[in-house]
């Protein structure tokens, strides 16, 4: 038996698999912070014991626990900070270990495992590399690479929402730098975007009656034909297409999975990537396939099992 | 003993190896086309056999051959089409290696064997992940990660002169594109930049009394102070930066590496690129070292036995 473990900022989501990655159940815990991590490693600990004894099984036969944790891991899996989760200078997988009696944990930046989870088991499964991207408040990523998601040298690999993509912006993005794929490709920066343009119009569009304009609204209203929305929707395809294009000519992934919550824009969203992807990437005769993510929330704790398997 | 072949379309180089990598002498014969490639496979295993009798060693030493060839291998060994060489529809290494009698041939394409090469012997020796970027008619690369030369789903990975970094661009890239960084950052890009900007202003340059400019002109002035050159050379630098931030965002190399006829301008274009790759990659708290190519034409012959050593 295997559990796998996403932690976030808010809660702790929980899995229990079978064999080679089958989910038994699932759960969540709220995340308590303080103590620089105590009671996340000891809520984490007595979950797994309760959950398993609940199982009928006995905690020596808990083969193994993986992690993903919010911050970047080092190798010999040092964690120098995590924002947001309040812990510092800490190994976590020796934090559980020592709660748990068992050896066999693996931890990673929880963003790589989200990754290596969609490899595995979600829209990437099948194919031996895969670059995905996650679009939500951000946009994230991770390279899954002969079934290996890989880290880096300095742990910023995956990072793609810091691509620039525009050298004329004024605003500055989160990392200090501007012109972030992040500052348009985001659910945050579709709603930027769009009013950036309303404002500067005078053209109709129904965006103008929305109080508390949000991504979904832009990317519906783009569906259901509002041109102003549409050319927003455009851009937003163009600008994701422009990075996945440089991920193609640098390590040219199998497939590209799209996931996070604009993502719930579905094949429309695909569709407006594939259009300038494809203009973009002549030198691939055989383009790289555009999925969409399955898993969801589930990524992570998929993700953290793979992860043990090794 | 192992060899170490680069075959290119005018010359092919040759090196003979002793052990864990030392080379023990170096040639060169002509890329004689014709026939689908028979005469190179000849000629190769002839000049093989002769130089290992020639150094007093009987064939039956030969422990492998490893081969750099233009154009794209599969990961099974077969070559579609190499056009520089003239050859269709081949397994190369089968080639040589019923020809030599050995079974231990290994075949890549030339730039990601270059990269290899560099990363073992040269100026990414001692680097577990390398990007090479190679500027000269035009710019290439290669990515290797953890010891081993990332080929690419479709083996375009590392092929960095395709980035796009100018949406605004009119004439049309090699590829079919518009805007690729290859056509400002290689030496024929250098040279179209100056003669646009000598074009469009009246200010003085020495480059105006320069027939024939080529980009080592360019590069020189700018050392030496010319303004306008001065200018091509910081925007030649900050598209190699822009390239070069989002490989750090997708794949996060410990070093790059800069060669090709270009990286003679030396530190000088090394100090260009960092100025602006620093503000580009705002997340990475230590950056990524910038590096010359030390290894010059024998990258390959280096790489080819590197891959062959496994």
């Amino acid at each position: 038996m295997y559990f796998g473990v996403d932690i976030g900022g808010t809660t702790i989501k929980l899995g229990r698999f079978q064999g080679e990655g089958v989910l038994q159940e699932k759960w969540e815990i709220p995340t308590r912070i303080g103590e620089n991590g105590k009671y996340i490693f000891d809520d984490i600990a007595a979950s797994i014991l309760n959950h398993a004894v609940q199982a009928g099984l006995h905690p020596s036969e808990i083969r193994g626990v993986g992690m993903g944790i919010p911050g970047p891991v080092l190798p010999d899996g040092y964690m120098e900070v995590g924002v947001n989760i309040g812990v510092r200078e800490i190994y976590p997988s020796k934090e559980l270990s020592k709660r748990l009696g068992i050896p066999l944990i693996c931890c990673e930046n929880d963003a790589n495992v989200a990754a290596l989870g969609e490899s595995w088991k979600g829209g990437g499964a099948g194919f031996r590399s895969m670059f995905l991207l996650t679009i939500g408040t951000g946009v994230g990523g991770g390279a899954v690479l002969d079934g290996k998601v890989r880290k880096g040298a300095h742990g910023i690999a995956g990072e793609i929402g810091h691509i620039t993509v525009r050298l004329d912006e004024t605003e500055t993005c989160n990392c200090g730098n501007r012109g972030c794929l992040e500052q348009y490709a985001s659910a945050t920066g579709i709603v930027r975007e769009a009013k950036r343009v309303l404002m500067g119009t005078t053209r109709p569009s129904v965006l103008r009656e929305i109080r508390n304009l949000t991504a979904k609204d832009v990317m519906d209203a783009a569906k259901a034909g509002d041109p102003l929305a549409l050319g927003v929707a455009e851009d937003v395809g163009g600008y994701l297409a422009w990075a996945m294009s440089s991920v193609s000519y640098i390590v040219d992934p199998e497939v590209f999975v799209i996931g996070g919550g604009v993502s719930a824009a579905g094949e429309f969203l695909i569709d407006l990537i594939r259009k300038k992807y494809d203009v973009m990437t002549k030198l691939l005769y055989h383009k790289a396939e555009i999925r969409l993510a399955t898993l969801g929330n589930e990524a992570g704790i998929y993700g953290a099992v793979r992860l043990v398997l090794g």
